[in-house]
């Protein structure tokens, strides 16, 4: 199935998008460009780019085994982490899913609710539990909060001594509070590369870990993503089309991009490419405003907006065409349903939908990925990273920097009354 | 407890929103005119207007009961519907907790996902299970479907006489499929309206029994909404304001509405106000696009987008000012962090965010909740339908109607070969 499976490859369907190959071929020369400017590694923060190329083997290792220690460890593990440090990693194991074998796998320091972290001690009381920190200066507060809490329970729970054998961390190789804890009590440790940005950095250390704790293949997603990164002629560069089409439809006065997909399980994906494009592209004024829909849920409540409300959106669908799981729909069903597989009416709504937002004038972008497996997340990951480092510069900004973020943070810190 | 905290209100802060009061009362003659319309009961589908008033004191005696019923008799509750059958429901659940002592909420046919409706059974199938069927046609596909897998599940694991005993149905009051099966297998029933859209049916028996199934007070919510009705004048009406600020904001460029919270609990009524708003407005062309943000969670995402990216939205931020559990941050966290409360800090960025989306010119606008209960639940609720009937009327569309929710419908069933 693995063989079978690599013969085809991600693939985007322009012909509902309301743009032509010509007008994607007006952008070919700055496209040419960005191409050469990335492949350079002349710009900061590029180490993406040949990082699954580039990936030492003694480090993947190190993570596999790491993960299979865990896996053997505990019966809940606990990630930490915000933003970079936790969208990809969950986008990863909420759509491959976790491997019963090994342990549950729980999030916290992705929000400050006293609830939200109440209820997880509640929960993992009684549980074997590992935990592992993802933060690069160690400062992000959120992270700090949920860590410093969870040292807490780790250290009553098991002393000093065995709770320094249950911490992880993924940090700055040298600098910052982590490091340099991890050092004096010997957690075991990753490194957050320098040279790439959280947003991008989910097939490093910082997404892998976690994914191969709960038990998912990362050999195979760094495959995937190595696949996407052979497209090097303009014409077979699907990720310039798609961010091409993208500054086209902007200009337009689609403002808006709406991620969209029919599977549940894709809704911290979606996630992450609002975290990917909207901070990527979101500076000097500028950049598409990224919004999520799942269907066909979503249709029941954004169906109406969609199909007839104020036209300054365009559509960007993750459609899989393979889905895993079925079930045949009861006999009681009635005539129209009974008998039907509910793939195949999910389907239906799928084309349903396509047909009747094309009738209305809407633009639509279809990305295909024949199945959810660990290789076409790879595949999807870095397709969407090459996208909006595209489509950033085409919008003429810096897509690896994130010049706004500090602003509430330096603000929320005087109302604490800590000097930022 | 109860007697204090009706003492404060929901309020709405207009001061960083860029508009004067001397703006919002420029639409004071179109909302008087617009609030007669819906209390003279001419318009259609305005039932929910005194429905908290009206409300018919045995009907809601026998949602009481029901409830009790269902609380006895299991342990796993299944919610089928989708949309207005689904979201208010839910996102009353979700937001004030589900009393331990009852059954566990479950939901189906929100979707179409065979993956998840395997894992539904998977998880409930050693269970007492109880479901309820809420579809005013009876003919939705989704709500279909799952009515028709899990009611197949009860008949296997009960037989068709018990099975017909744990089967409840919320539908039209005479007609349609679910009516006649009720009628024909005995199903404790209640009705659906035939004045109330879906997206207004929270307070109705639509959300009202799965919600006292939760263990929620729900006359203290009636309690909440009739509060809020009580705003006669044009001067204290503040849903009016809100609506007025809206259309306002819309006319100077800021076509996206993000809902934002700070509390994870309130995510299905994002999801809610969604719905509410995107398909009251979204007809014509015309329509604010409604988003949501979860904070902080979200700030570490979209945060860049909000604080320097394309500035064609405005913010509406739900604020709790009293969250219920707390966490002490241990000392282990370091002098900046340790020994704050995990809500001070939550309120900080609250604050910081504020400042910082101020100083950037971002109109806000702010919603401010005294605290987490099914009273302000109702407050909440009732505040939101009439700003979003208000604001609907200003656009000069009708936000009683939805008349574009057919159109991908017909087309997928056409995929389906069925006639529809």
């Amino acid at each position: 199935m693995k063989d079978k499976n690599k013969s085809k490859n991600l693939r985007i369907n322009l012909a509902d998008s309301a743009l032509s190959w010509n007008n994607i071929e007006e952008k070919k020369s700055d496209l040419v460009k960005i191409k050469q400017l990335l492949l350079s590694g002349e710009a900061s923060f590029t180490g993406w780019v040949d990082l699954p190329e580039s990936f030492d083997k003694e480090e993947i290792e190190r993570i596999k085994s790491t993960a299979e220690e865990i896996r053997a460890k505990c019966d809940a593990f606990v990630v930490i982490g915000i933003g970079g440090s936790y969208l990809g990693a969950r986008a990863a194991i909420e759509m491959l899913g976790e491997n019963s074998t090994g342990p549950k796998i729980y999030y916290a320091g992705q929000n400050i609710s006293a609830a939200y972290h109440l209820e997880l001690i509640e929960e993992i009381k009684e549980k074997e539990v590992c935990i592992c920190i993802i933060s690069k200066s160690g400062t992000t507060t959120e992270s700090a909060v949920a860590f410093a809490i969870l040292k807490d329970f780790l250290i009553r729970k098991y002393g000093e001594t065995e709770a320094n054998r249950r911490i992880f961390a993924i940090t700055d190789k040298d600098k910052g509070v982590i490091r340099e804890e991890a050092r004096r009590r010997g957690y075991v440790s990753f490194v957050v590369p320098d040279d790439i940005g959280g947003r991008y950095s989910v097939l490093s250390a910082v997404g892998l870990l976690p994914i191969a704790v709960a038990g998912i293949d990362i050999e195979m997603m760094l495959d995937g993503a190595r696949e996407i990164a052979k497209n090097n002629s303009f014409e077979s560069d699907i990720a310039a089309h798609y961010a091409a089409a993208r500054i086209l439809l902007f200009d337009i006065g689609k403002h808006i991009e709406i991620f969209e997909s029919y599977e549940p399980r894709l809704f911290y994906f979606l996630e992450w490419l609002k975290q990917l494009f909207g901070e990527s592209e979101g500076k000097e004024g500028k950049g598409v405003f990224p919004a999520s829909l799942q269907f066909s849920t979503d249709l029941h409540s954004m169906g109406q907006f969609l199909q007839e409300g104020h036209q300054i959106f365009f559509e960007t669908v993750i459609n899989i065409e393979n889905p895993q799981s079925d079930i045949i729909v009861p006999r009681n069903a009635g005539q129209a349903l009974g008998g039907a597989s509910m793939n195949d009416i999910n389907r239906a709504a799928f084309l349903g939908v396509m047909e009747a937002h094309r009738k209305a004038g809407i633009p639509i972008i279809t990305i295909d990925i024949p199945e959810l497996t660990s290789y076409y997340f790879g595949q999807m990951v870095y397709f969407f990273e090459c996208a909006c480092a595209f489509s950033g510069y085409l919008f003429g900004v810096n897509p690896f920097d994130q010049p706004g973020v500090e602003a509430y943070k330096s603000e929320m810190l005087k109302v604490l009354g800590v000097k930022g």
